[in-house]
């Protein structure tokens, strides 16, 4: 290995290179836990600080402690030393006897996992097809916007089509409302601005949907958060998911439904793909 | 160690005592698994065959491959070197790389751990408080009533109360209606019968309420399974809890309401005694 080359991918747990954990540890017996999945652009972290709020709000809701400073630095350090590419994080509230009560005094564990970015066909920027997914997202409103670890709603959403014509795939609620796309958010343009599924009940409050949104905001573009129907999913002349590693793909096919990829949905593309220069 | 003496706990992972498992496995990244949680005695599980059964309930609903007679054989060894005690069985979709979609051929993770039975208050069998938990619970019935890996619901909700005072919680689903309790199902005495919370939009399905059920039935005592309400709760001559590992617990005071311990909770837990004599 030359002096500059750099390890493919690699884990750390608890700031060690580890790649197990104790069967003990609450994130394996309940889900305890949450994770971030951020992008690293040239051994930076655009989105970090997003990433860490999330995260903060998730500890919060959880009382999981948050180590904010020192998961920061392991992250930081994990993105100069990558380069390009992904790195997961998952805090757990760490290992516990059995039974739902959690240890007065718990001890976090962290893992870490930086990897080269997957490869996606950029043909997926021209616009993408949605499955129509029939799982419906859980209701929960204490955990409604968080990244938390309990996410078998996206899995068997995810599981319900192989086929690769499907880039994403649609997700309503218990009322078959549309919230949100199985990995990423959605933006619907209605007549005269943008309009994203509040998360009040369910779905993942995605850092790339916040960042479009102020700074939609901040330019005077008009963008609510709502509830939607698919009547109004349907009427919108332009439909886009997003999220922090892929950007902005164009949606152009649900079902019989096509929308051809408008302005709109260019101007966000070129706002998430800012983030990453 | 004398030649009979039996170790007081252990773990196996895979078959192999191990006490760690891949940090890439997706039970810890969605919780995307199952358990169960079995009492030992003398040597034999009693409710094996109920335990088994919603096991594999859970792998249909979750496409997880169930290798129900190598399950079967490890539980059946283990209770036999344990004796007395509890056995918890989890088993996950095992590893994945990063992402929702799951392995084509998921090669499934079994832990399976076997410790002494808890010392319990011999006194809660004559009556314990419930806490009223504020945590609802979330709404998803295509995971109502398995033992799933996604349990924050229930982290939430124990985490409300640390006193000693309450054995349990109550916990009700969306709507505020009465659904179980943190670790064990809720059946109320109602004028003529028992009832006992529907779980079809939520709550676990506990294999010594089924047990219960089919055994109440089977003499000719009247039991439904209905949505109820608090009014229906407050209304009950008689309220109890149950579940595997406790057996039937009399519920004498939630808040301000008081109930006191009537002959057909005594007979409930008579039932639940003879399960494992």
């Amino acid at each position: 290995m030359s002096a500059d080359a750099k390890p493919v991918s690699w884990t750390l747990v608890n700031g060690e290179p580890a790649g197990s954990l104790p069967v003990s540890d609450r994130g394996l017996a309940y889900g305890d836990g949450l994770f971030e999945t951020l992008r690293a652009v040239a051994g930076g972290l655009p989105l970090l600080q997003r990433h860490l709020k999330r995260l903060q709000r998730g500890c919060e809701a959880l009382a999981i402690p948050f180590a904010s400073a020192q998961i920061e630095a392991e992250l930081r350090d994990a993105a100069v030393r990558l380069g390009e590419g992904v790195i997961k994080l998952t805090l757990t509230r760490g290992s516990g006897p059995r039974g739902y009560a959690a240890p007065s005094e718990p001890q976090p564990t962290r893992i870490l996992s930086a990897a080269p970015a997957p490869v996606t066909d950029p043909a997926r920027r021209e616009g993408i097809a949605l499955f129509a997914c029939r799982t419906r997202l859980s209701e929960q409103p204490l955990l409604a916007g968080l990244k938390h670890l309990n996410r078998l709603d996206q899995v068997l959403a995810r599981s319900e089509w192989q086929s690769p014509e499907f880039a994403e795939g649609l997700v309503c609620d218990q009322q078959g409302r549309p919230v949100e796309c199985t990995m990423s958010n959605l933006l619907i343009w209605l007549d005269e601005g943008w309009v994203t599924p509040s998360l009040e009940h369910c779905g993942v409050r995605g850092v790339m949907r916040d960042y479009l949104l102020d700074t939609l905001t901040a330019r005077g573009v008009p963008v609510v958060e709502q509830s939607i129907d698919m009547d109004m999913l349907f009427s919108a002349q332009e439909v886009c998911c997003c999220n922090s590693l892929i950007g902005v793909w164009p949606v152009i096919r649900l079902g019989e439904q096509r929308w051809s990829v408008g302005p709109q949905t260019r101007f966000l593309q070129t706002l998430a793909e800012q983030v990453y220069q």
